[in-house]
């Protein structure tokens, strides 16, 4: 065994087997569909696993006969499967060993996380594995040329700064005091990114065995970094899996498994583009507070409105009688489009001390730079900064600068005006291609957030995934965004393309959805490439 | 119990005490001091364990019974001690709910790891918390400038780059290539900081309960990232503490505890400044090879020779015969001194497949800009890529093309050159102050690196640290840099003032030590403050 080696145990594979349709008892029924034997269907549930990083390379896999006992079926299938995999480069075995994972030569290595592919790479493929887009210049040169010309006083410190220039602490504090949420520096902690700040959290909060409740679906980088983190994940349903919050699901969650932390999305959900009422928002704050639970507000998404000022129209629950707070957010005006949203989550913890926001220059500005930060009680942020250090020793000071030079008046509105203007063209453009290619896929159209969440007709998405990958058009499938495998028949779109570009990656979609639905599967078409 | 509460065991609280000298029966026996009672030094030692952040602020601690039982000593002195401790304000309790760390109001919280003070909260203290310089000015500015030049193709993308700008990757490799140790740029992954890239190899290879050798004493902030990742640290002492490796102990751990990885600073150790020969690399090199262990070779300070091109007097162990090599890394010459330095670490693994290399710009150049790096193998740099995602998405664009622009003929060389010269400055002014005001301290002068070890003359770091701060010098105990409390009798101290400051550093360093060596300790002197 190479140190590298990691190992699946049997019940965590059966377990991700029976959700990727892998475990020859549960394959779905395709209509249409050859027939495939029960050791075929086993490998390439285990090819996909691999393909979607939800199983590591290198990964030692359980014996056979364990294997076969687990999934109820022959040791001869599993044999069979192994061999196969075998044969295409997927695992790799040494007597008394055991076998584990592998990608055939010169494939590239999945990864376990979403992340684009690098832009010297991607060449023909239409990249829809990331909800990244390009710098919305000339900002990004404006705000660098602004940081240039303050980076002297800095640059006469060591520049380590483990809760943040105090510039760029001010400058976020007074932008969620004009949001409605009083804030003073010391609540904020600037961090490397959002995943930074998530980061920062879960070292403080979650220990391994803890539990974290979260939306389900969810942003599959979180949920990946908690996994590692050692948390027990309780994922709560979106209401039907597309439109919103199931609040009664969340306060029985929270009320029975009393977790220490829950992760929320209120703010143009990822992957789902929801937006939570103030009700909502309300509810969710109380109901963690009555558990004792920490609820962590990522707001990554959260100035990313594609609908105008009056924001989306997500319906108030019809049971839940108006709050003596009256229309709250809708009579501020300060010609961003906060003004007629749900106010922050943090706008409903009065106490200050259950809910934990996070924020991100990634999505609203651009991924290049790696400024997140938390907003979170006095005391909560000096917990934060002193488990900082062993971490990641503070946040790049030129792009904290250049993220101040930007607020304080520098046309942080401007710049975000105009990455909302792609991405409401860019979900335009998706939407119609894919009503045009793919009629059969269903989705709610986001009123703000970067994402499409569709379902993909009664299809696998790890299979459209995969066939998709082949015909030049990369997409992450569902179960990266679910706990336990959910969701497999779900893909998520970012808008990250517009014009004829979509309309190409729909084409493509479409011929990789036909090729899972006629069972032709992987096996009977090689690799392809097409240029854009 | 808020959840923000964490507990500390009864078995590793005795341990620390036992270290720190607050376990009564273990007193230090000052020539001297006063007799402390029982109770007082048990407080004592929670108290200094609380300020150097080795127990967490509101970590419950064990129950009275339990504790007294531990050390030894009647419940009668641990209720007076704990009495004691919440009459400081060192410990809350409520009835139920147990006694829990807490630190005065006001107080500034405690760090887990090291951090210099913010430059704005420093006001007259003198911080030897940790070894970092200002920038090399005017090569940052120079830097900042060359970057945004070349920014805008990078602004056209989703700024995301998982394995770091191809530019900068292809820089790295050909600066390694040129120290002799010749590396493609799928060999390189550009990271958040060299903390960024140990938290990335902890990601791949320490699972809980996972053993990692370490030098001891070694990098506070390293030992504290593995300690959270749930390794089992196996320390393997420096020579005498001061001078070198004790290689015939290295082989034997290794041999022993075939540890999954190992980690060691052969370039200019951090904190003692030791610079390992070519045999020494050779044979720890070889030792980790036979245990099947990944060796992990810090350079962070690599860059950092301080004593002229010939390099430093280390003495190569007399028992080992000189390899094929010959004289090896003598006969280049590249003018950056590199030549007649040992060849690094990776040069003695000739398969490649054991030793990974870690670098960084934050000691070479200014922390203020997030760039570390990770050499090795392909198929392992493809590994910790994949695995990055969820943690952090990649690093600083622009703080990259920076880097870059430097390495390629933008002043690299020239920057470290004054970061060489202001490094080289400050410790012989930190020296000769010690030397003067603190005769008794031990040190050997290291011939690199930014730190001094200094062995404090029989007395406790941990409380020359804690007096040190209230007379306004903070400098970092020894324990800190090692396992299980060992290194109490030494504090380090950084290369990072010179002149009149060091001089005063130095004074205020003394005045500590005649308070901690009178037995005055804390509860004789309120605070004091200094116009430096």
């Amino acid at each position: 065994m190479s140190p590298w080696t990691s190992a699946v145990g049997t019940p965590q594979l059966a377990r991700l087997l029976g959700s990727s349709g892998g475990r020859p008892a549960a394959a779905p029924a395709v209509p249409g569909a050859r027939r495939v034997p029960a050791y075929r269907s086993l490998a390439d549930g285990v090819r996909l696993l691999v393909l979607e990083g939800r199983v590591p390379v290198a990964a030692r896999l359980p014996a056979e006969r364990e294997l076969a006992t687990a999934l109820g079926v022959s040791r001869t299938t599993v044999a069979a499967a192994y061999e196969a995999l075998r044969a295409e480069g997927f695992l790799e075995s040494r007597r008394g060993a055991g076998s584990w994972t592998a990608v055939p030569a010169g494939s590239p290595l999945p990864t376990r996380g979403l992340h684009p592919l690098p832009p010297e790479a991607a060449g023909s493929v239409i990249d829809l594995g990331c909800a990244a887009l390009p710098a919305p210049e000339p900002w990004l040169t404006r705000a660098m040329r602004g940081a240039l010309e303050e980076l002297a006083p800095y640059a006469r410190t060591h520049g380590d700064y483990p809760a943040g220039l105090p510039v760029l602490r001010q400058a976020l504090a007074d932008r969620y005091t004009a949001r409605g949420v009083p804030t003073r520096p010391e609540q904020i902690m600037v961090t490397t990114g959002a995943m930074g700040a998530v980061a920062a959290i879960c070292r403080l909060l979650v220990r391994p065995g803890e539990r974290v409740a979260v939306d389900s679906p969810s942003y599959a980088n979180v949920l990946q970094l908690m996994r590692e983190a050692g948390a027990r994940l309780v994922p709560v349903a979106m209401a039907d899996g597309l439109a919103g919050w199931d609040i009664p699901a969340w306060q029985q969650a929270l009320r029975a498994a009393a977790p220490r932390m829950a992760y929320v999305i209120a703010d143009y959900h990822n992957p789902t583009g929801a937006l939570a009422d103030e009700e909502q928002r309300r509810r969710l704050a109380g109901a963690a507070r009555a558990a004792g639970s920490v609820l962590v507000a990522d707001e990554t998404m959260a100035e990313l409105s594609l609908d105008g000022p009056v924001g989306p129209d997500v319906p108030r629950s019809p049971d839940v009688p108006r709050s003596a707070d009256g229309p709250g957010s809708a009579d501020g005006a300060d010609g961003t489009g906060y003004a007629a949203r749900p106010r922050p989550v943090a706008a409903f913890d009065p106490g200050g001390s259950t809910v934990i926001t996070l924020g991100s220059a990634s999505k609203a500005f651009w991924a290049g730079l790696r400024i997140g930060w938390v907003r979170a009680a006095p005391d909560v942020i000096r917990s934060l900064v002193a488990a900082r250090a062993y971490a990641d020793l503070g946040s790049p000071v030129v792009d904290q600068v250049a993220v101040a030079w930007l607020l304080r008046g520098g046309g942080w509105e401007e710049a975000v005006a105009l990455r909302r203007a792609q991405a409401r063209e860019n979900r335009d453009a998706l939407v119609a291609a894919v009503r045009r290619h793919l009629p059969s896929w269903e989705f709610a159209v986001p009123s703000g957030g970067l994402t499409l969440w569709a379902r993909t007709g009664g299809l696998s998405g790890s299979r459209i995934a995969e066939a998709g990958e082949r015909l030049g058009v990369r997409v992450p499938s569902g179960p990266r965004f679910g706990v336990d495998g959910a969701y497999e028949g779900f893909v998520r779109l970012p808008f990250t393309v517009a014009g004829a570009v979509a309309e190409e990656a729909a084409v493509r979609l479409a011929a990789a959805a036909d090729l899972v639905a006629s069972g032709a599967g992987a096996e009977a078409e090689g690799p392809r490439t097409y240029v854009a």
